[in-house]
């Protein structure tokens, strides 16, 4: 079933109104008609099952009926990235949010090359991916920041994982098992990777685990994604508990 | 340094002889002029670092110097993967490669829905993601066949791991932990997933093992790259040895 994002308030015979380009959205994207059902979480009152009573050009009314999952708190996940081009930047942002990213922090560094970041396109791309892969808040989107400003201003109490294709061995798995149970934050660099003096600034602070990531080089999107499944699952939210 | 692939047999002090096309692209996309140096490989004699001695349209000729490392075995992980549509099937096929796939099965399922998968395009996404992550060989692409024909004709010591949105928990790693040692296969499913029935039969076969991956719901290429690093970090040729 659908699943529709709007900030209006949820609940048992609630009627909201979203707006006209939402109704475009149900009317002529996902073809819906009155009496259609649809699933709508605004990051605060949970899941609720809700059913299309009118559909005009101005907006669509929704009959709100029940709650089919409470709410959970946002994923604590801090991942921190190095914006790459467009194309590939939206599938960057798209699958962050699928991999359990709660916090999404656009990274500048010596080597990236995106002069101008578009935040609302990025906030378009995070709510559907949040719409589709059937979480219940919306991660937030930071302003860029320079690394060095990144770095300076860390909350220690947070580890710090990044990418480093001089990690030694290949294998991250016992590295990042060992942060089980720490708030986490993910590094991943640009296409052109970090420049050395960022790798030895990062090597060098307490609060950074460097990790490789296999005998083979990965692209940028690539690692991101490897990268947030083995933390997700040696010390995040795939575990079992 | 670039890495060219040719199927030319390369040692020292050769002279290979490159394609039009290639010659295009050493002096066009590369932008390569006599006494460029370049990195050659074939998937037989190791890698290779040789020179441009000459470069017309017709061809560039290059002189091999001295082998810079040993060829390597082929991978022998067996990828198989339901098509998706053109560019998320390149992007596929691309991180299929940098994560290790040796062997590349494309796979119709039931709610596979792409027509006719363009080979000589697959190819190229390949080759040229293979001379960028640095290995040594160019895995094997194979014909489609139907879910049920693969199944049928699988050499049972392969032990199939498939991603399955039914399986218990959501942490796969310690049923990939449990295979390391064994040859491989990975099976990932088309965006409208698995069919029931396919599920049911996949989950009654002796060599398949199903893997949860997480609490959310992931696209099928976000699937892909995920489940290639679990398995290559759990059980593959990211373990350090």
């Amino acid at each position: 079933m659908q699943r529709l994002y709007l900030p209006q308030d949820l609940s048992v015979q609630a009627q909201v109104e979203t707006t006209p380009e939402q109704a475009h959205y149900l009317a002529n994207v996902l073809r819906m008609r009155e009496g259609a059902q649809v699933l709508l979480f605004n990051g605060r009152d949970g899941e609720w099952l809700a059913q299309v009573a009118a559909l005009s050009r101005k907006g669509a009314t929704l009959s709100v009926n029940e709650r089919t999952r409470p709410q959970t708190p946002m994923p604590d996940l801090l991942y921190c990235f190095a914006p790459l081009k467009k194309g590939r930047l939206d599938y960057l942002v798209q699958k962050a949010v699928e991999m359990g990213a709660g916090i999404l922090q656009p990274v500048v560094t010596q080597h990236t090359q995106v002069p101008k970041l578009g935040l609302p396109r990025l906030q378009a791309n995070v709510i559907e991916a949040a719409e589709q892969c059937g979480i219940l808040s919306i991660p937030a989107i930071r302003e860029p920041v320079k690394l060095e400003v990144l770095l300076k201003d860390w909350h220690d109490e947070r580890i710090l994982v990044f990418c480093d294709e001089d990690a030694p061995g290949d294998n991250p798995l016992a590295a990042l098992a060992g942060l089980a149970g720490n708030r986490l934050g993910l590094l991943v660099g640009p296409e052109g990777g970090f420049s050395e003096a960022e790798r030895e600034q990062l090597r060098a602070l307490p609060f950074v685990v460097p990790i490789p990531l296999g005998p083979r080089i990965l692209r940028a999107d690539t690692a991101a994604v490897a990268a947030l499944a083995l933390l997700q699952a040696a010390a995040g939210d795939w575990r079992d508990e």
